[in-house]
């Protein structure tokens, strides 16, 4: 049987990483054969790319330029990692995906929205994705809990009207897409964390 | 007035960067201002990305990767370099364009057409090519004239039917386009370099 395909979503330092963290906990102490992975990067050829997207050097960047490298690395990544762990049957969670592109380049940037969904078909091939857990938490809530932006990544330089647009662009989607699931995390990371995983129990994901 | 725009394309060492620097020559004696580049490159950026593809260790770069990241790399050398020369009124001369993408990636890995014709959309943006000079030289040739295959690049590490395949996918091109204009180079370097001026300066690009 074929994998389930779960994306992780939301803004920098609102608790992705730390939650899927703990989701591989919970499954490593089950038994369950499960794969995290993240986006850009991912495999040795997309972590390449990656390095080239985020490099302050390259500040000169079409905005196109960089939707076309994160195309490209989303689909080096799922056609070598993802596609054939969904094939093998184990579960996928990718920290960032699609909703990411829409997000940044699509609604903050305010790039062609055909062609970032052309780049999407592109990228994907025929990978589906079952569930996207969207963190619903402002964008300045969790620049403060990470001690501001890195000055080492190129796309954290940018102002916080730019990711309030970003974290506007993932709510939209979150509107328009029932695969997309909002989780607004109020509480402990432990609070967020059961909800994460009753509903990855009620999505039959685990 | 806005400048004319070149494209010169063939197989592996049929004589295009050997014409290119002879036109090259010619236009400096005549003081034309004329801008010569070349693709996968041409821009800071736009040359590492082209060493990502080129790279031999990237063995495993899935076959899609390679066509975004060659229009990532033509998207940044365009909007970076190409258009504002053309809006400058230069004449920018290009060693290789969309229609190697359309040879290599198109025709001979037998890509999705559709796919490959988006991608040309998206990285052009509003630039037209005014003239392209196809070097009809069989690749057996260029390759014996350039001594064998480079080892250090990936693509060369293809095999004689692939690059067959290159060429007919130009011929193609150059039957269906008649932007594409086929110089068949029977003679010296220098014989077909008359010919390749007297057609720029009857199509009014010198």
């Amino acid at each position: 049987m074929r994998g389930k395909f779960v994306t992780f979503e939301g803004c920098e330092g609102v608790g992705k990483s730390t939650q899927l963290r703990l989701v591989k906990e919970d499954l490593a102490r089950a038994g369950v054969d499960a794969v995290f992975t993240r986006e850009p990067g991912g495999t040795a050829i997309a972590e390449k790319i990656r390095s080239l997207i985020l490099d302050p050097d390259n500040v000169g960047m079409d905005a196109v330029t960089e939707l076309l490298l994160y195309a490209a690395a989303r689909r080096q990544h799922t056609m070598e990692l993802i596609e054939p762990a969904l094939a093998a049957g184990k579960t996928v969670f990718c920290d960032r995906y699609i909703d990411s592109t829409f997000a940044y380049q699509g609604f903050a940037r305010g790039l062609d929205l055909d062609v970032v969904h052309a780049l999407e078909t592109i990228a994907m091939g025929d990978v589906q994705i079952d569930l996207t857990i969207f963190l619903d938490v402002d964008p300045s809530v969790g620049f403060a809990r990470k001690g501001g932006a890195d000055p080492n990544d190129r796309l954290e330089r940018e102002n916080a009207a730019f990711f309030q647009k970003v974290y506007e662009g993932f709510r939209r989607a979150a509107a328009e897409n029932e695969r997309i699931v909002a989780v607004s995390a109020p509480g402990t990371k432990y609070d967020t964390h059961e909800t994460i995983m009753r509903l990855l129990r009620e999505r039959g994901i685990v």
